[in-house]
């Protein structure tokens, strides 16, 4: 990939990286940062010249645009390391693209390609140590943008903050995944901005899964907010169905989210000759699916969880169990796309970069 | 209004007052704060000790959650000043309430009424030479809570900062003010969190508005997300319409805010024998009514704008001009609704509120 020139990126190192204090074999999820982070503002018109500094607080106004009216996107992407010390992104121009298109959809200015991907580039060359081997081990990467000019009137900033931190990690879930399926709540409006990877749209989720979580449940499979009748994703993850031997994910959509892992899932299941159809399944198609035996899997898929099986769902007042299986697609599929992203297996779709 | 002990704030003053470096008489609504903000965390399970200090940029984390997942509500009330300089509140009970009806639904914690009112009563009674007399001028007042606690992980933070930040208004539009009805974007969902007032409600609108901009038009008029058939909010507002004599505004639900001006305005309405109806509007009736002669006001209504008499409407490829109307609904709710506020009239309805 393509580096930022070094004469356009500040770089002021750390006195003495904190590497040392990290326990790689018990990460939590996102909660541990690397030494460096990018910030890079857009003011007056233009972006200016990107810095990477050490990862630290910054200053804000009280009445920053982000705090008020929630001008705030992001993107989930990981590194990986192969087996001799090499640094790989995944498809990294498919989160420039949809990274650009939430800043569309949020009245943001989007970002150069040389800012974001040679940016992250640049700082990954840094952190390469933070990037550990071995299948599960990766480098969570969060490029995102707020609206950090100030004023409390609803309308676009002008002043906007891009920045990228880093997160080791191993794996986004454990335990066993139930899910609810939405009767009431919504996650997205049509015309709304349940494409984007808008900040507000995560928020929203959280009374309705605290109230999930509280009946022992992990996750919610949002549906239309018009009819409830269609599943569409599960807020952090696109969904797919396994009925019979025929795999279905939602088509995205307004509401739904483009994810990287879903769409590459779906490349890799036409390669491998699954029966995979873009289509949204009907909660009425659910039910008697499972009802008849003829549900076989139900599986998230996304940049943190990878690909999450789903143990079983809750509808109104019924819980189905899902079969255990052997060989099932969500574990093929899984090894399939991970032996690409960790260098083990050929990429045959030319999705992996070298760093 | 019963205060917060002053044993139970912590009180900074500034140096000196940056007061009268302000013009009030050539205000930008929203880019001037006052000397102080009021600043309370939430931790460890608890609300911790208010602190009222000068108005400054604070650091925070760049995963904050709010950064990431828009965990963010707010509140606009204000603060008017009679000819005997008093400074009163509005209703301010009601925005209390509504606050933490915005806390729940974005699972935040719900903050005490000591530390929102309390609070807002002793930095009110510090900031009182920022209230400016006559009609007209206010203290604009914005309450809000924001998520800071760290985490790259999509689930509610565990550290909240409530603050109080305080801005000299005149009035919010000026201008006349034509709208869009819209036809394919949507501010909310069924089921969604268009009721609370969340941060994340008004970026989604910021694309869409900016469209409607550039063809001439300041706001838009939302619609049902599922149809498109139903008039709804105008995303700082609410909307009424008098067709004939009938006044009609729509009931409140998940997709609309329960405005205080849009409450208070019905009450007079009823007060004055306004033939007024809580009952949603269809855009066929709206179109109909503009034809045939009898849609005589369209005005929005929101604490920020008052009440905002609309000019004009365009839907699909028409555009309809508002009659000019003498002796207004809007003109004379307005007229009942601000001499309550500032003392000029009798508040039959326990309304106003001394500092």
């Amino acid at each position: 990939m393509d580096s930022i020139k070094r004469n356009e990126i500040d770089i002021v190192k750390i006195g003495a990286s904190k590497i040392n204090e990290v326990d790689f074999e018990n990460l939590a999820f996102g909660n541990i940062f690397t030494d460096h982070m990018l910030v890079c503002d857009f003011k007056d018109g233009n972006w200016q010249k990107p810095t990477i500094k050490p990862y630290e607080p910054f200053l804000i106004d009280p009445s920053a645009k982000v705090f008020h009216y929630g001008q705030a996107i992001f993107e989930g992407m990981k590194a990986y390391k192969d087996e001799d010390d090499a640094v790989w992104l995944f498809r990294p121009d498919e989160n420039f693209k949809r990274f650009n298109a939430s800043a569309k959809r949020m009245a943001m200015p989007e970002v150069p390609e040389d800012i974001f991907l040679g940016g992250l580039n640049e700082i990954l060359k840094i952190e390469k140590e933070w990037v550990k081997k071995g299948k599960g081990n990766s480098l969570y990467i969060r490029p995102f943008m707020i609206a950090v000019g100030t004023g409390v009137v609803a309308a676009p900033s002008s002043h906007y903050r891009f920045m990228i931190i880093l997160s080791p990690a191993k794996s986004y879930y454990s335990g066993e995944v139930k899910v609810v399926i939405a009767e009431h709540f919504s996650r997205a409006a049509n015309g709304g901005i349940g494409a984007a990877k808008a900040a507000g749209n995560y928020a929203a989720q959280f009374y309705p899964t605290k109230l999930a979580n509280e009946e022992g449940f992990q996750q919610i499979i949002w549906t239309d907010d018009a009819t409830h009748t269609k599943l569409e994703e599960a807020g952090t993850m696109n969904v797919f169905f396994r009925i019979n031997d025929t795999l279905f994910t939602a088509p995205t959509s307004e509401r739904i989210l483009d994810g990287v892992t879903r769409k590459s899932l779906i490349a890799i299941a036409e390669r491998d000759g699954i029966d995979i159809k873009v289509q949204s399944v009907l909660v009425s198609e659910l039910l008697e699916a499972a009802k008849n035996g003829s549900l076989k899997e139900i599986f998230g898929a996304g940049t943190a969880a990878v690909v999450n099986p789903i143990v079983g769902f809750s509808y109104k007042d019924d819980y189905f169990e899902l079969p255990k299986i052997e060989n099932s697609m969500a574990s093929q599929l899984k090894d399939n796309l991970t032996n690409i992203q960790y260098k083990l297996a050929e990429d045959t779709f030319g999705w992996t970069v070298k760093i």
